[in-house]
């Protein structure tokens, strides 16, 4: 399935894709799409239902971010060995944690808002994945099964504020607008193998990150076990997983976003975002 | 006023702590003690309320964490100049920040749980602001009307996730439990000056930390100002202003916490919690 949130900012309402790819309302079955609704029992009472049979939604809403809910927003640092090399850094002997302010997650199509006093605002495509069921513990057999599905995250990053400020990174990732989310949540029946989907990030229509989640450092299955050793992973927490090679503090020169910038990116089979850049 | 949540884990209702230090049920007019009820309007309504009025709570009930819908848990790194010298660190030319986990808050007097394969789970005495409305680019002038009123915090840490585990130190700062929050919300119209209060931590009844937050690096003031340049704080936000000297992992030897150990902490206004160490 492909879960999503659609409406204006704070009033977005559940819904869910159908077979031509229209939206489909869902809120007579789930208020929104979190807690509990992210389990396999209530993910399977979703599945259960014809989307033919809900109201088609007219027109061309708004996406909003495509899960509610979200306790935690955690990154993983330098989990592309490419992506490592490119910012002069090595890859780490295990996974580097940071966190993402909650408050910056918006829509996948949402304005992208340059902080005030940024001259280094950078992008980074990167697999998001959604928590379903609360993990501690767990092992790296079992991760997958608190997995409720994955979904398009650009992990916007200063890079000013998150390396030159006197730490720590979560400095230059919290802003509000930093953490587009969607336009899906694709369940995880759906994705045959998340170390193995293609994505990618175009500035301005040129193509500057193209990779694939096959060449992670550290995969999902692991990913979701390690951190569930430090930390309980609830419903609606998401894990976003690194960034491929590609971003403007790798070129050379550096290059940043500037107001009027758009930015379009992807992952196979989850979608497409598309942003303007704005000045804060 | 002193506002607290009171009940089981997870089934707290919000109370109010009238003139003889009792508790008094405020379910009739508030949900929780969370969004909008942390605002200059919310806080003026309950403000003219007669606690007298209040139904009594009887007996000894459990104290959650004092405020709830907290949708970010920041905190404040070497903030206390001699706390930075007893860590080997030197006082940073800007506020460190990290995140702790929001799924690490606890009631104050909960048991605090040593994490699997935790060898350094370490106690920190902290002053926490909590955020009573919207706040971004604000001005250190303007900073203290965007809080709604101060707590005592256990910032309990891992040191070696925190330090020795390749990045960040949200790592060894999220773990269940490692988050005390309360026992009260105390308005700020009661805290006079937020940079002159004592704060202590006594392990198995001996005194560790004994400081005053007029030792401070960076003020409330500056820090809400400073913060708010990154990110927006939204209410019930919590900021943890760091630790005075008296940790552990700054002892001779280094001492840490085991199974069976009790903690007392507080800070002069805001009262004090107890917890006892259990392993995970």
């Amino acid at each position: 399935m492909k879960l999503l949130r659609y409406g204006p900012a704070g009033q977005e309402r559940p819904g869910i894709l159908d077979s031509e790819g229209r939206i489909r309302d869902l809120s007579a079955h789930v208020t929104d799409i979190a807690g509990t609704v992210l389990s396999d029992e209530g993910l399977a009472r979703l599945a259960a239902i014809d989307p033919a049979s809900l109201p088609l939604v007219e027109g061309t809403p708004r996406y909003g971010a495509c899960v509610a809910g979200t306790g935690k927003f955690i990154c993983i640092g330098l989990n592309y060995s490419d992506h490592a090399a490119e910012t002069g850094a090595t890859v780490p002997p295990e996974p580097i944690i940071f966190m993402k302010a909650t408050s910056a997650i918006v829509g996948p199509n949402d304005n992208i808002e340059i902080p005030r006093n940024s001259l280094k605002t950078d992008w980074e495509v990167e697999l998001g994945v959604v928590i379903g069921k609360h993990a501690k513990y767990v092992s790296e057999a079992d991760a997958l099964d608190h997995v409720a599905g994955y979904a398009v995250i650009n992990d916007v990053s200063e890079r000013a504020f998150q390396t030159e400020r006197h730490g720590q990174w979560t400095k230059g990732k919290s802003a509000d607008t930093f953490g587009p989310t969607g336009p899906w949540l694709v369940t995880r029946d759906e994705v045959a193998d998340p170390q193995n989907l293609k994505l990618w990030l175009e500035v301005n229509g040129k193509r500057v990150q193209d990779g694939t989640t096959a060449t992670m450092v550290y995969g999902v299955r692991y990913l979701v076990s390690y951190l569930s050793q430090f930390m309980s992973l609830h419903p609606g927490d998401i894990i976003s997983t690194g960034t491929p090679p590609g971003v403007g503090m790798g070129m050379k020169p550096p290059t940043y976003l500037k107001a009027g910038d758009t930015i379009r990116l992807g992952i196979e089979g989850l979608g497409e975002q598309n942003q303007t850049v704005v000045q804060g």
